[in-house]
């Protein structure tokens, strides 16, 4: 159908579309939508919206802001992402590993509860938003690639055990505050004694309710008949029962003054235009943090989307998706929100409640202005208590405990990433979390190949095959060293080398000729160069021939730029076995009479 | 002669023989020292020491210190090497990299000509000692493999060419100084309208008369008859001549009261046994500088090492040669030095003048103290113009403007590595030259390996071998893709390749089989096997079976230690042929007629 139309229309009209298309992804699939998909949008996006706004109000305790900022965070940017996002499900909003990444930046500008405060969360929003839109436009997501899997897995289950541990405060009823879970426990442990006996009752019957919903509403929807699908979806808007049935409670039993603590006034209506306050210092402070939430953000959501895409073959554009997210992320900031991004469990309930684009999210986010303008009296009562117990169930989903066993038995070196950034989160919070955890992986990635494999081969006789001499009968010349590198020649491993022939020659009197069989060397960089262009000249010096074999293509053409080739005492051949039998014609000879 | 020796004794004795011969190589050379061996050192010894002392109270100047500490630098530390070194003709003592780099972490400490000041460049020694000695005992000699040769030569041409500028202030008479080259010329330039009229004609003399010595005077002597090692060698003393001529001519015409600034009164006598002031805040100031002048000397160092070995076909021990420069920073921090390391220029004048062992280095030291003891009240009038001469001409040889240029056509990323390293420590100082020139050069290997070669290829007609479907003609199944990976898999570019296998089977909706073909996959970390399984994962989910060919044996093993295969959705096979016929055994038969 498309490729049709932009036949159809005139060259450059249709290089114009192209171009608006990749940036506004609405004109594609807003050109076919239907009545029948509006239907299927509209189903999604109530269902989502009945998780949606308590999860926001509870991200917004949880940043140590007014619930109606959690609200706000849940409009204007999901409106702006149905424009701009490429993929068709994902539910984009307020999301509890960035919330904690937000507040423990925040706090290192202002007092939570102050002007500066909230006006520093708008800030870290701004510039989380145009790093992602920069990002986007020049193509750099590979800067997520530097997040390595061990690291952003290990810094989320620590995220979600660090925010589960944290809502034992609300829940409960005692004071705790901390920016890691160290500073947390210590300052939670001495008020367990002052626990509020109702908050903690209403905490607890909740999370008991929550926690039960979650594994075993279904089977007993299931069981009671109701068909799988609908089971699924109910038992997602379980939240909301707590949530009504708490609210009752506390009002009907006049619970507020007893101690438990409520949400209280949320301001009617929808958020206004705000602006970040303007202060040099506050910029460079914030500087870091926002890169980190928006590449955690952008990785939690674009494995998100690019799931959920597979399953109906459908396509979802990285760049543009980062994008989409920055665009979001500003919008939020400009509404008096915080940072937000695509939530996995959300998303994977508007994907399987059935939307179709993301006009789901659009409604959602109509779903939530109706509720901030006409409900939010209704939730005066609601017990702080309940959004605790809907975090710390809303989290479990995020711990991975299993992934730390996985990599131990996959990677030693990965598994040390994972538990340094896990430990380094705990202690010293996210920022040093992720940092170290990056560098480490880094550190460890570069001393892996630091030391390559590098075999001695020799010649299978009757053959022109060469291979390792400590695994096969082969045959050798003692005036011939063989060396066959199995990995890329850069500077982490280029005195590696130097190390090895230097080592062979001063152990083996007999060498007269070096061959460097290469074909697993997929580049040769400077400092390679120069070690390479070293050994010639050292070898030279001691009277040995270096050569070269199966040098690949784009390695060669990039030798030939440097003087390398023309110093090179021996040759490059095309092949080990070439090699071998130019230097030495009667060893070739006697391989072949070996085996005849 | 050794092994024999060995064989004859216990084989108890002989295992602890070995391990002390490692630590101390002076029991292996020692053993067959003789009177022809002795004679070649001591020829060699006195031609370093002619080029060592005036050197060596220059680079104390320039580091900010009193002439003596150059001396008592270049006396305990060559000890301490002829007994721990590795390397035959290494010449240790102070160099001019390392100066500047001691210069420049001592005066973040305190000011220079303070007793704080010393102090403190005798505590950096003493940790660049240690650290070194840690690295070597823990075989941790790739660390210096994070310092790529761009970053490293441009950084020494970088520091040579500030160090150069700076000596043109002894050279004219002129305040100015400065810690990275920008200070260094705006606090000259304003100096340049007081200068000293004799200082400045004795500097600009021995400038030229040296610049030719360096140039001209070989071959001078060549022509009047002279052999050409023996010229080569006559024209290393050169610089003494000056040393001698301008000290004459200050001490006979007075210059000194004329304000040429001489080198005045020389402590006599040898070094005196001394500690580094303990503050904890100095210690943890002095850390990271410290391990930069580490990494910094010891490549400097092995570079030098490694090249005259070869020459004799000789062994040099990397970890070794660390262990021995730790203990010869030690050496020189308790007899109140400064770091010293493997100079260049004096390590060649020593294999050339013969030296056979490291005892030559041993009598250095000793024509050093000799020299202290006794030569010490002839230098008082010594003009420091003339050592600020002899360092300008000593550190020409390190300015490598051509690397430039070769790099930039050799690498672009190398070179921008290069140039940032450059212009980063002239602008902001060695340190943050060194670490953003570290920082660059992995962020751009990362970035260079973060999108790797992956080609779509297709079976050669008549043939069981696949080729890239853009340079050969081959024949392809519109049901199967096949992709060939030319890197191995890691988490800069695990992503990647998620993304051209999402695009591509969004492309293409014939897809039913994806084979990956990985002949030059030599690793596949922990992010790796996740996009893997999300890949396996997703293409089940739209109805494709995902295989792998030619996985080498390594990376095999590892999978198997994961559930990837056992999840995996198609099969692992051998070769690519087997796949591509094992999937769709008539294509092979079409190929196979295609042929006859």
């Amino acid at each position: 159908m498309k490729e049709k139309s932009s036949q159809e229309t005139q060259q450059g009209t249709s290089s114009l579309l192209i171009i608006l298309r990749r940036y506004f992804p609405i004109l594609d699939w807003g050109a076919s939508y239907s009545r029948r998909t509006f239907s299927s949008d509209l189903i999604a996006s109530v269902i989502v919206s009945i998780m949606l706004i308590p999860q926001s109000l509870a991200y917004a305790m949880m940043v140590g802001l007014p619930a109606q900022v959690g609200l706000y965070a849940s409009m204007v940017p999901l409106l702006l992402y149905a424009v701009f996002g490429t993929s068709r499900a994902l539910a984009v909003g307020p999301v509890a590993v960035a919330s904690l990444m937000t507040a423990a930046a925040a706090t290192q500008v202002a007092a939570q509860g102050s002007a500066e405060y909230l006006g520093a969360v708008i800030a870290i929003s701004l510039v989380t938003g145009l790093l992602l839109i920069l990002m986007g436009i020049f193509r750099m997501g590979f800067l997520a690639n530097f997040l390595s899997h061990p690291v952003i897995s290990g810094f989320i289950t620590a995220a979600a055990i660090q925010i589960g541990t944290s809502q034992f405060a609300p829940l409960l009823g005692i004071r705790g505050h901390g920016e890691n879970l160290l500073d947390l426990l210590t300052s939670m442990v001495p008020n367990l004694a002052s626990i509020n006996l109702y908050t903690a009752a209403i905490g607890l019957a909740s999370l008991a309710f929550l926690y039960w919903v979650r594994l075993g509403l279904k089977p007993f929807l299931q069981g009671i008949g109701i068909g799988e699908r609908l089971a699924d979806l109910l038992a997602k808007v379980g939240p909301a029962i707590a949530i009504v049935a708490t609210t009752i409670a506390v009002w009907g039993f006049g619970l507020a003054d007893r101690g438990v603590a409520i949400v209280g006034l949320i301001p009617e209506g929808l958020p206004r235009f705000s602006l970040p306050p303007v202060q040099p210092s506050l910029w460079t402070t914030i500087l870091v943090p926002s890169l980190l939430i928006c590449i955690v953000g952008y990785v939690e959501s674009i494995s998100v989307a690019l799931t959920l895409a597979a399953k109906r073959r459908q396509r979802v554009d990285p760049n543009q998706e980062m994008i989409a997210l920055g665009i979001s992320d500003v919008g939020s900031a400009i509404s008096g929100g915080f940072p937000v991004t695509g939530a996995l469990s959300r998303s994977v309930v508007n994907f399987d409640a059935g939307a179709q684009t993301p006009a789901a999210g659009a409604y959602t986010a109509v779903g939530v202005a109706l509720a901030t303008m006409f409900l939010t009296p209704l939730l005066f009562f609601l017990p702080k208590a309940v959004l605790g117990a809907t975090i710390i169930v809303a989290v479990l989903s995020l711990v991975d405990i299993n992934a730390l066993k996985r990599t131990w038995f996959y990677s030693k070196a990965d598994f040390a990433a994972m538990a340094a950034t896990i430990l380094m989160t705990w202690v010293e919070g996210v920022e040093v979390g992720l940092v170290v955890g990056v560098a480490l992986s880094i550190f460890l990635h570069l001393y892996s190949t630091s030391r390559p494999h590098i075999a001695v081969v020799g010649q299978i006789p009757g053959t022109s095959h060469f291979r390792n001499v400590t695994r096969h009968t082969v045959v050798t010349d003692p005036e011939i060293l063989s060396l066959r590198v199995d990995e890329s020649l850069y500077f982490p491993n280029a005195r590696f080398l130097e190390d090895i022939i230097n080592d062979s020659v001063a152990a083996n009197p007999d060498i007269r000729h070096i061959i460097l069989e290469c074909p697993a060397v997929n580049t040769i960089d400077s400092s390679a160069l120069e070690s390479l262009e070293a050994i010639n000249h050292r070898l030279k010096d001691g009277g040995i021939t270096f050569h070269l074999s199966e040098v690949k293509g784009p390695v060669m053409d990039r030798l030939k730029r440097s003087h390398f080739l023309k110093e090179l005492t021996g040759k490059v051949y095309l092949t080990q076995y070439e090699a071998v039998s130019s230097i030495n014609p009667e060893l070739a000879q006697q391989t072949r009479e070996a085996k005849s």
